[in-house]
C-alpha cells in the first residue's frame, strides 16, 4: 500500500477502527458476562448494542471515500483485548474485577476517541461530510460512554476498597 | 497473583504502566527520526525526556504500594507500538507520513491518559499521597502532550492534504 495523500491515510485508517470495532464485537460479550455488578453488566451490554451500530456506521463511512470497507487488523485493539483477557483469567473479588473491567474498558474507550478524533479532523479537511456526521456520532458515543463508566466505578471503586 | 482489594489492583496497574513507560522509551526515538516535520520531531524528542522522568516517577510511586517495581508487559502498549512500527514501514509521503505519526502518538496518549485517570483515583481511595502527586504530574504531561500534538496535526495535516 502507498501512502500518497491525506485521503490514503484516511482510508486506512477507518480501516483500522473497523477491524477495532469488529474485535469488540466479540469481546464486550466476555466483560458483560464476566461483570458482577448489574449496573456494570447493563453498561457492557448497552455498549455492545452501540458497537454493532458503529461498525455499521464506518462501513458506511467508506462510501465518502470510493473504497471499499475492507477492515485491517487494528494490533492495538488486538493487545487492548488481550490485556483484558489476561485480566478475566486472573483470580479476584468479584469487585476487585469489576474495577478492572472498568479500567480495561476506559482504555478501549481512550483508543476510540483517539482514533475517532483523528478520523473526523481529516474527513473535515478532506470534505467528506458524510463520514463526518457519522463519525462524529461514534466519537460522542465513546466520550458518553467513558463518562458513564466513570461514573460506575464510583460505586464499585469503593466497593473493592472495602 | 491474586487481586484481593484495589491496593492489588492498584499495584498491577502500576506494573503495566512502567512496562509502558519504558516500552515507550524504546520506541519514541524511532518516531522521533522518522519525522519529517523539524517541529514534530522536537515534540517527540522533548517527550522521550518527559518519558524518562515519568517512568522514574511511576518507580517512585511503587514505594508507597510498599510492594517491588517490576514491570508486567502492558500488552496493549506492545499492540499500539506494533501499529506505529507496520505504519513507519508503509511507503508514504512525508508529510503523510507525519500525519500518521500524530495519529499513532495521539493514540499512545490516550492510552496513558486512560491509565493515569485510572491511577490517581485509585491512589486517592487508596491514601497514597505521594504516588498520587506523582501520578498526576505525569497525567497531565500526557494531556500537554496529547494537546500540542493536535496543534502540530493542523500544520501537518493541511501539507499532507496537499
Amino acid at each position: 500500500m502507498s501512502l500518497n495523500n491525506l485521503a490514503d491515510l484516511f482510508h486506512d485508517e477507518l480501516r483500522d477502527i473497523l477491524s477495532a470495532e469488529r474485535q469488540l464485537i466479540e469481546a464486550i460479550p466476555k466483560m458483560a458476562k464476566m461483570a458482577a455488578s448489574d449496573e456494570l453488566k447493563d453498561a457492557f451490554e448497552k455498549h455492545l448494542e452501540q458497537t454493532i451500530v458503529q461498525a455499521t456506521r464506518v462501513e458506511q463511512a467508506f462510501l465518502d471515500t470510493g473504497m471499499p470497507a475492507r477492515a485491517k487488523t487494528c494490533e492495538a485493539m488486538k493487545g487492548l483485548i488481550k490485556e483484558a483477557s489476561s485480566m478475566m483469567e486472573e483470580k479476584a473479588a468479584p469487585e476487585v474485577m469489576d474495577a478492572a473491567l472498568i479500567a480495561c474498558a476506559q482504555k478501549v474507550e481512550h483508543y476510540e476517541i483517539a482514533t475517532y478524533g483523528t478520523l473526523c479532523t481529516w474527513a473535515k479537511l478532506l470534505g467528506y461530510t458524510e463520514a463526518l456526521e457519522l463519525l462524529k456520532l461514534n466519537l460522542n458515543e465513546e466520550e458518553e460512554t467513558d463518562e458513564a463508566l466513570s461514573v460506575i466505578a464510583e460505586t464499585v471503586n469503593s466497593e473493592a476498597q472495602a
